[in-house]
C-alpha cells in the first residue's frame, strides 16, 4: 500500500532511508533545517553534502516547514541526532494530528536523564503516539543501502502491530527487516555499539593490530550486554543484527564516524579538535558520558566504556588507556561472561576442580 | 621456570607460537617435516616459506627427526592440519615417555569420524597422555604475534592442572591466556568459524557489501552456537575469544586463509583451481564437509554451512548460493536465537500479544 511518510532529519541516513521508502512506491516528504539542503533537494534532486554522488528519486520530496512534512501522514520517520530529539518533537508536536505511527532510527542515550530514545520521546508526545512507537536498528551503512546492497535490520515496539506495519513499510528485496520485541535490547545496542568504535578507532589510531581489536570488540560486547541486561534487555538481542552486526559494521569500517572519531583520538588530537574537524554528530562521544552514568548508577563493571572516558573528559593519555585495558586480565575467560546465564552459574573450573584462580599476572 | 617445548609443525602459527615460547625464555625445538626448511631455521634463522621477514630467536632449534623433537620435553604442541594429526602423532607416540602435556592449536572437525582435534588425539595415544590434553585458541594473526602485538587467547583442558601449565607457559605482557573449562566449546568454535570466513571471502569476492557481511557473521556464529549446544558447549563460549573473538579475526581480515579462498570462489574459480593456488591446507574446506554432516546427524540447521557446502561439493553457483541465504527470512529475529536460551524460551511476540506470524516475501 502506498503511504504518506514523513522523514524527519536529511542526514546521510535519513536520506538512505527515504530512498528505501521511496523504492517502495511511498510517497516520502524528506525535511531537513537548512533551506538549502531543501533546494538543492528539490532542483537538483541531489544531498551533495551528505550522500554525494547519488540521485533522490522523483517521489521524494523536501521539506523545510515541519507542519507541512508532517500533517496527515501515516508514518513519521524521526532521524536526527539525540541531541535534537526533543526539540524537534517539541516543534512537531502540534501537527501530529493524523495520529501517525512514530519510528526512530536515531542511535544514543541521553546524558544526566540516562533515557533511551523512545524514553525520550514518551516525555515529549501524547500518550496515543507514546504505545505505537518503533525503533529501526541494526547493521547498515547509508552508502550500501543506497546501492541497494543487500542489508538486514531489526524494528521493535511495545505494540507488535506498530512493529509489523514498520516491518512492511521498509521491506523490500535488498532491504530485509526482522521484529523484535525487545525495545531495551534493540535501543540500547545500537547507541552502546558507538562506545565500541570509538575504542576501536582509538587501538587502531594506535596501531595496535587486529588481534586486539577482535579482542577489544568481544570484550566490548560482553560489556554492553552487561548494562543491558540490569537494565531490563534480553540478553539474546545482543546477538543479534542490532547488537553484535551492528557492532561488527561500525568496528570495522573505516566509514564509520565514531570510529574515524576515535582513530584521531588515538593519533594525538584532543576532543575538541576531532569534534571540529569531524563536522557531524558523533553520538558516541555523549553515549559514552551517558554509559559512563549508567555503568555508576547501575553498578555495572565497563571497562571499555570508563577507558574511554578518561581519554574523552579527564585528558587521559589513549596510550595508557589502552595499555591498561589490556593488561586488565582476568586468568578466567568464561567469569566475565557468566552474566549472560544468570546467577546460578559458575565458571567450570572454579565449581568442578581444584581451581586455578583469576589472579592477574 | 626454563622448560623443554616441542613444537611440532613450523608453519606460520606453529613458528609464532614457538616465538612466543622463546621470549618466555624456554628451550624450544621447532619440528618441520622438510629438511631444507629445518636446515634454513638452523643456518639462517629464519623461515622464509611461512613468515618472510622474521628472525628466530637462537632459543629456538629445528628438527627434522621426530625423536629427537619431542625426546625429554615437559610439553608438545602440536600445530599440523588436521589432516596430518593422527599420522604425525602414530610418528611421535613410540618417544613419549617423559609423559609431557600435549597442547594443541590446530583448527578442524574431522570429516566421516567427525571427531574433534582432542578426540582424534584420544585414538592415538596412551590413556595416561589424553587426560592431559589442551587446546590453545582464539583471535590471532600468527604475524601480529611475531610483532608483539597484544593478543589474547584461551586454553582448555579437561584436566584443570594441565591448562594452568599451558597458560603459565605461553602467558607474557604481550600475549595473554585465559581458561576456560569447555572444551568441546573452544574446539567447535576455532574450528567452525572456518566456514563462515569462507562464506564471508564468497560474499566479499561477489562485491556484497558490509551490511551482508556484517549480518552473516552475525547468522553465523548463531549457526555455530545452534550446533555447539547441541554437541554438549557451553552457549558463553561461543560469545567469547574463541567463538566470536576468532571469528572477527578471520572474516575481517585479507590475511586469512579461509577468507582468501572463500574470496577466490565468489570470483568465479572452482574448488580445485583455489587449493592449487593457495598452495597451502585451507582447514575450512575439510570443516564444512564435517560441519554438513554434522548438522544432518545432529538435525540442526545450519543454512550457510549447507549453502556453501554446495558450493564446494556440488557444483552450485556462488551467487545462487548466496542469494538464497540472504533471501531466506524469518521475519523474527529472536526466533532464530531463542536456542540459546533453551526450550522453555519463546519468542515474546508469538507469546505475549497477537503475534505477526514468520513468513518470507
Amino acid at each position: 500500500m502506498k503511504e504518506k511518510v514523513a522523514v524527519i532529519g536529511a542526514g546521510s541516513w535519513g536520506t538512505a532511508l527515504a530512498m528505501v521508502l521511496a523504492d517502495n512506491g511511498h510517497d516520502v516528504r524528506l525535511w531537513a533545517r537548512r533551506k538549502e539542503q531543501v533546494e538543492e533537494m528539490n532542483k537538483e534532486h541531489t544531498n551533495t553534502r551528505y550522500l554525494p554522488g547519488r540521485v533522490l528519486p522523483e517521489n521524494i520530496k523536501g521539506y523545510h516547514d515541519l507542519k507541512e512534512a508532517v500533517s496527515g501522514v501515516s508514518f513519521v520517520l524521526l532521524v536526527v541526532p539525540t541531541k535534537a530529539i526533543r526539540e524537534t518533537l517539541q516543534h512537531m508536536k502540534p501537527y501530529l494530528n493524523s495520529e501517525p505511527v512514530l519510528i526512530h532510527a536515531s542511535k544514543g542515550i541521553e546524558p544526566d536523564t540516562l533515557k533511551r530514545i523512545s524514553e525520550m520521546i514518551e516525555d515529549e508526545v501524547e500518550d496515543n503516539l507514546i504505545a505505537s512507537t518503533v525503533v529501526l536498528s541494526g547493521p547498515s551503512h547509508a552508502e550500501e543501502v543506497c546501492e541497494r546492497q543487500p542489508t538486514s535490520v531489526t524494528v521493535s515496539s511495545l505494540d507488535a502491530q506498530s512493529a509489523k506495519q514498520a516491518q512492511d513499510l521498509f521491506m523490500n528485496k535488498h532491504f530485509r527487516v526482522y521484529t523484535n520485541l525487545d525495545l531495551i535490547g534493540v535501543e540500547l545496542g545500537g547507541a552502546l555499539k558507538n562506545i565500541i568504535a570509538l575504542g576501536v578507532g582509538l587501538t587502531d589510531g594506535l596501531e595496535y593490530g587486529d588481534n586486539a581489536k577482535a579482542a577489544l570488540m568481544t570484550r566490548g560486547l560482553a560489556e554492553i550486554a552487561r548494562l543491558g541486561i540490569k537494565l531490563g534487555a534480553n540478553p539474546m538481542t545482543f546477538a543479534g543484527l542490532s547488537g553484535l552486526g551492528d557492532l561488527i559494521v561500525t568496528c570495522t569500517s573505516t566509514h564509520s564516524r565514531n570510529w574515524r572519531a576515535g582513530n584521531m583520538l588515538g593519533k594525538g588530537m584532543d576532543l575538541n579538535q576531532v569534534l571540529k574537524e569531524m563536522g557531524m554528530v558523533v553520538e558516541g562521544v555523549r553515549t559514552t558520558q551517558a554509559a559512563y552514568q549508567l555503568a555508576e548508577r547501575e553498578s555495572v563493571e565497563m571497562p571499555i566504556t570508563e577507558a574511554l572516558y578518561d581519554v574523552l573528559f579527564n585528558d587521559r593519555l589513549p596510550e595508557e588507556a589502552v595499555e591498561r585495558l589490556m593488561g586488565r586480565v582476568k586468568k578466567h575467560e568464561v567469569e566475565n561472561l557468566s552474566f549472560l546465564l544468570g546467577p546460578d552459574f559458575q565458571d567450570g573450573y572454579s565449581e568442578k576442580t581444584s581451581p586455578p584462580r583469576s589472579e592477574d599476572i
